[in-house]
């Protein structure tokens, strides 16, 4: 049973848009991900989402509107809803997610991560 | 969709031990708790539990070891390991377990919450 610090573990690493596996329970998976830039529309079938932001901003694009994400802020994305993540300065989230989830989901492109780093 | 701000979230309740839904996907809940003092000895049987310490510091004691964690950690306890928060000073954590869990497990006694408030 290991303690895992947030802000310890992001700085194991400085990828951008390539999640790493921090925790594992219950079939989910709690993620960490340095994002900037904007990364590509999509959507998860089966699964919902959670994007918490840990440091910086992440706006949220979707098909009806923008949310924008501070840190100590998180937003559930449920299965089915197409969404782009912005990030115009560079933003670190914490995810969860369940194990199943690809990170441009119904769409495999360049940003397409299939096999996850676990830190 | 709701921007789910943490510490807003955490001001609107005063209550310790009394976990708060303000989250679910997957068949998981997102909770947030105040905890003060020591809760009591349990396990949950089927579920693994992650406390995320989000202000002050928690002790959480196993059989063979205290786990001692401060703002912006987070510990897994697996489904079937005994137990046992402590918070000398107020402590805030944010919980993400099944939809199943009760707080006190296998333990049924004056801190057991069976119905949450959503916030």
């Amino acid at each position: 049973m290991e303690i895992i610090d947030v802000k310890e573990k992001l700085s194991l690493f400085d990828e951008l848009w390539s999640p790493k596996i921090v925790g594992e329970l219950n079939g989910q998976y709690v993620k960490l991900a340095k994002l900037k830039g904007e990364f590509v529309w999509h959507k998860h079938e089966e699964e919902d989402e959670l994007f918490m932001v840990v440091k910086g901003k992440l706006t949220i694009r979707l098909k009806e509107q923008d949310v924008n994400l501070s840190a100590g802020q998180f937003i559930i994305i449920p299965s089915g809803v197409e969404h782009l993540p912005i990030a115009e300065e560079e933003c670190h989230v914490m995810l969860f997610e369940p194990k199943t989830v690809v990170n441009t989901g119904n769409v495999k492109n360049e940003k397409t991560v299939e096999k996850l780093e676990t830190l």
